[in-house]
């Protein structure tokens, strides 16, 4: 069993971006993130990202509103960005305060600058295998574990648990691309389908994304299976300080003695999201650059 | 063996079509077609559209431009067509000359007129569930199939055969939504798919859209299947005036016998297109009334 390191191919690809900034001749990517409101975890993971801009040498800019700001300030600000030559990269963290809607402010960002690939016309692209569009960090970062990892689709049964349009589709419409990693047989299974785990046995690769703690048992994959858990679920553990532990869908000790390679959560696919939202942000400045050319 | 009978059902959209329009109070819908020179099927198809609008009460307009056009004067055409306030929908028909690229020029026309479902931002919306976007003609007259014939999908495994944008990927992202039809388990296989059969076989509805003659073949298919055959595949046959006949992507007379229900080619998909695209311009037409109201 081959353990899929998201940390350290995460930090591969980090240092594989910090090279290609550190040659650009002149103006340096900026991504701007715009944060609503004060959530700790948002906080947290948008200091992360920013962390990580910098480290890469690309430029960072956070803009913090307040959480009761209306949909029209918030929109003069994207609009703001939008038009700023300046920025090559715009996130808005989500979630937003419920007052605002997600999808209507995430396609307000240019799509040439939407890093964060949610954008309608982005998605579209995907679907399209327009390699000009952006795509979420989530699914590219678990195209990049599979692909690093030598681990074959061509021809071989993609299980994907789940039809989030975050991941579970997206992740889908990449395996079936034409284009290494893809060309593979794709099936996606969610909490409708009947008999699971006739479905998941026949999985070569299964990509598990539904939320549900510890979900995918050991009888339900073939051996010698490859897994790419993005679950993060927290479950009650006592001996921690914090009350909770982090677990993913998948049962790893048990999956694990089966698998050819596996994720672990946490350390699988969570650290590929921010790796790969600074490759985004480099595309956007490189696809600009070249548009200004 | 039910057989579904796609000029039945067509005939009954376009009768529910022409009951909605002639009760329409003032202003009526109008589709303008786009005809890049004189290819005989493309000549053929025009015709039948724009006779398939009278008969609902549908406007249509007609725009013929020579072959050689530039593509700057096609997209002047696309732009007076895109601000008129009178035309609702827009098609423009493939396929075009070949200096001319189609992704372009269907990205050209407004999306909110977009009746081909062929925009970027459509396939996005489909992808996303949003039902403001416009489906394409051909994957909307399957699920209308499916549906009109009481096939169960919810829970079911929906084998589509076929990754192609326009039919494939578009009937899977329909088979999975939240909706009814859809809610199903869905398989997408290819031309790189291993131990295909294995795949087939397990499907309670199964999408063949490989373009390939009578490519599914009766050990393929698992008693009681639905098949939807979208293949139009010329074959030769000497016993025809032309020389040829048509036949799917599914060797009919064999799997008839073991299938619960399966549509003829041709007869079963074919007519169903030109009922979804007055369908869809029917929609843009109120969508567009809405938003002046």
């Amino acid at each position: 069993m081959q353990l899929i390191d998201g940390n350290a191919i995460a930090a591969s690809i980090i240092e594989e971006l910090t090279t290609e900034v550190s040659a650009l001749p002149g103006k340096k990517p900026v991504i701007a993130v715009i944060r609503v409101g004060e959530d700790p975890a948002s906080v947290s993971y948008v200091r992360k990202k920013q962390k990580t801009a910098e480290r890469i040498g690309i430029g960072s800019r956070l803009h913090v509103l307040p959480e009761d700001i209306s949909k029209e300030d918030l929109f003069a600000q994207i609009d703001a960005l939008n038009a700023d030559s300046d920025v090559s990269g715009i996130l808005v963290q989500a979630p937003l305060p419920k007052h605002i809607n997600e999808t209507e402010t995430f396609n307000r960002v240019n799509p040439a600058k939407d890093v964060d690939g949610f954008n309608t016309l982005n998605i579209g692209k995907l679907c399209q295998e327009d390699p000009s569009g952006f795509v979420a960090c989530t699914p590219a970062g678990i195209v990049q574990l599979i692909q690093r990892s030598g681990i074959e689709t061509n021809g071989k049964h993609v299980v994907v648990l789940g039809r989030s349009q975050i991941v579970g589709k997206p992740a889908a419409l990449l395996m079936i691309q034409k284009a290494c990693p893809g060309n593979a047989t794709v099936t996606i299974c969610h909490s409708r389908t009947t008999d699971l785990p006739s479905i998941t046995r026949q999985a070569d690769v299964l990509i598990a994304a539904i939320g549900r703690p510890n979900f995918v048992t050991e009888d339900m994959v073939k051996d010698e299976v490859n897994v790419i858990d993005v679950g993060i679920n927290r479950v009650e553990d006592s001996n921690k300080k914090s009350g909770y532990r982090l677990v993913g869908d998948v049962d790893f000790d048990a999956v694990a003695t089966k698998a050819a390679h596996i994720t672990p959560v946490p350390g699988g696919v969570g650290p590929m999201t921010v790796a790969m939202l600074m490759h985004n942000t480099l595309l956007a400045f490189k696809a600009s650059q070249a548009s200004q050319a």
